[in-house]
């Protein structure tokens, strides 16, 4: 389903071109589980398992909390949240808490800043609510601070009794302090699979709950997803994941080391940023590794481009688009043409921002940045699934392609040992 | 009122250090006005010049847009929008058109989205509403196509001579397509400076007029600022502007090209884009320039983190930290301390954060990421004004020692004129 075009990248191959035995190489040591982080390749199979064990209690819970609640609170950092958030954002709109009249979906336990706090509790109101906790272990600083504001807040609105049952958490299957926590208290309990790290967990009970509560279809989202990684299983060059991997991994060589993640919709914002995470922790290790960026155009356009056009010449851009719109808007007709653009009056902003993209692009590359295009049909539950897919597999691919293990992040831990110690010290 | 730290940066500076003499050439060249760009370097005394001229009615015109409707449209794009916004979300909050009660400000002609556009009008619903069109030449694509569609929504809503009332243009002081429109159709009209770019515009009417409708008290950021750039046009090595431009040139020479702005506080994250736009305009050109991105900790300490730590050495890191928090939050007490944190119980989360702030610093020098401390005293007019004139006066003297013209953006123009050629070849 997703298509990747590589034109706007061919004039800065060398005639070798992109690498594509050893992306089919990659390939294979991922989906025959050969690789180094082996033990953590479960989210290849994970639409279908989630299918057939928790997609009903996923849906039930979603119900109910809708039912109950004005407002969901998701306590969450890193895969624990940017998954979901970026699936609202996208499928639904940035503004979804504004305008949908359904449960708002709000994140917390990403920050430290009592002042964010405060406007969450503010936002929050007196409204009903319920808590998502979503935490492999329980130990990590923020989200475990989170939820004991969360669970404080919940227990002097409800009461000790009541609190436990609007809390939901997300964790590992048997054991940890989140685990712990959750089935001496008797909280609905889903499960972060063991084989699947954070920034692969979005199509498991950490992403989904969140996402349904929201409106998502999520059994559509799933359905999609299990299609999608057969196709991506098959090895062969019209697969999309390879096109991009290899394409990228050549360019990397090749002095570009930055990519820009670009993409034409506002509300693709937090795409990008779940994007960073997969390709910045899988690929960032050993002192190499592309640095993932992002921008929002046309918006960036007017902040970035300059240097797009004109910086060093160390850029690739990936641009993600939809082929179809959701809706339309047609350019207003002027008395007059004060501005001059009545030619354009009558013509759908859809039109007018292909021909956008089709220029943008054209003068990138004509200033010296490859373009890599990537589309899916539609901005849906469908095209979510596909992109969501697709760059997990071509993640895992580029990264063996490298030579690193996609699926560990040795150096997240370097800011937690000094931070606990330096914590239990003032104490 | 700034303060730049260098102690996280000094391991990585060679035995000469950064190059002070060049940073006081390149302050010289900027304040006497003799280097390339300099009739375009009124933003040195804009402060002043507002205070002297259109402050007064900068705010009667926000009272009447406050009394007169509940949404202010902006419509504008790049330095055009992200000044404003930067202000509000860090001086109000991210949710300030959720929680305060007050006339809410939201920004159009970013994007060519139609979904984006639909999105926003049911965001406006049939409330009461203003326009604030800001465009130098009025000829930029986006905002006067998104102009096009405010008018089109007030006409409709008002009729055509009531909707002229709630319309404010922001715009060159005697010519282009928006300054006729506006004296034509008898707009009130504030002025882009003729001697001042976009993306140092925020210190205009461009910056204050939104900021003022979302109430922030802009006398007392023009009167800090008029302050700051005092401070700052001394020649001193005291000068923090001085300080920030050698140290970061220091280590671009050195293999640093990406510079990673990093704030704690979630209503940082637009600053962020400002400060995007300020530099990489300013200095990504000739094929050169440090590429400006950002990151909001700590939600992306568990996503850019392991990059940070672990990936290619050519980051250096800038940290953005306000002294004094607005409000605090205690850790609560749980009892049996079921996550083991009741060390922490009590505590104010502003201790906590600034803990985490000293242990990421330690990690990511340990990591061989230069960190440069900038610090203001508190998240307020006062701040917010000390940040954009330092880093307004440090970009100036960074892009001199760099040998390039801070001051223009001819990369901007490549993929309008394809735009509008293919836009027009359609027709």
């Amino acid at each position: 389903m997703v298509k990747v075009d590589l034109s706007g990248a061919k004039a800065f191959f060398d005639a070798a071109g992109p690498d594509y035995a050893a992306a089919a190489d990659a390939h294979r040591t991922l989906f025959n589980g050969t690789g180094a982080g082996n033990d953590f390749i479960g989210w290849l199979e994970l639409p279908q398992r989630i299918i057939d064990t928790e997609l009903k209690s996923i849906l039930a819970a979603a119900e109910k909390i809708k039912k109950q609640s004005e407002v969901l609170l998701v306590v969450g950092i890193g895969g624990s949240y940017l998954g979901a958030r970026a699936a609202i954002e996208l499928l639904q709109t940035p503004s979804h808490n504004r305008i949908s009249g359904e449960t708002e979906v709000y994140f917390m336990g990403t920050t430290l800043s009592p002042d964010a706090i405060n406007e969450l509790i503010a936002v929050l109101g007196d409204r009903d609510f319920s808590v998502n906790v979503i935490s492999k272990s329980g130990g990590t600083l923020e989200p475990a601070l989170g939820f004991r504001v969360a669970k404080a807040l919940l227990e002097r609105k409800y009461g000790r009794t009541a609190a436990k049952k609007r809390i939901y958490a997300t964790t590992d299957g048997s054991k940890g302090v989140l685990h712990n926590i959750a089935k001496n208290e008797g909280y609905e309990m889903f499960t972060v699979p063991d084989d699947v790290g954070g920034r692969f967990s979005v199509l498991s009970a950490v992403g989904l709950l969140p996402m349904a509560v929201a409106g998502i279809d999520i059994e559509t989202v799933l359905k999609c997803a299990v299609e999608e990684m057969r196709s991506l299983s098959l090895a062969s060059p019209e697969n999309p994941a390879w096109q991009y991997a290899a394409a990228r991994q050549h360019l990397y060589r090749k002095g570009k080391n930055i990519e820009i993640l670009a993409g034409y919709e506002p509300s693709f914002r937090f795409f990008a940023e779940w994007w960073k995470q997969l390709y910045g922790e899988s690929e960032g290790k050993n002192s190499i590794g592309i640095y993932p960026a992002s921008v929002e155009y046309n918006a960036d356009l007017h902040s970035m481009g300059q240097y797009v056009q004109d910086g060093p010449r160390t850029l690739m851009e990936t641009v993600v688009s939809f082929d179809v719109p959701r809706t339309d808007y047609k350019v207003p007709f002027e008395l007059g043409d004060p501005d001059g653009l009545n030619y354009l009056a009558g013509r759908n902003f859809s039109d007018i921002m292909a021909t956008v993209v089709a220029a943008v692009k054209a003068a990138h590359i004509s200033g010296g940045v490859p373009n890599i295009g990537v589309s899916v049909p539609s901005r849906d539950e469908a095209g979510f699934a596909a992109l969501v897919c697709f760059f997990e597999v071509a993640c895992g691919i580029s990264a063996y392609m490298m030579g690193v293990n996609p699926f560990n992040q040795p150096g997240v831990e370097e800011y937690k040992k000094n931070m606990f110690r330096m914590l239990k010290e003032q104490n």
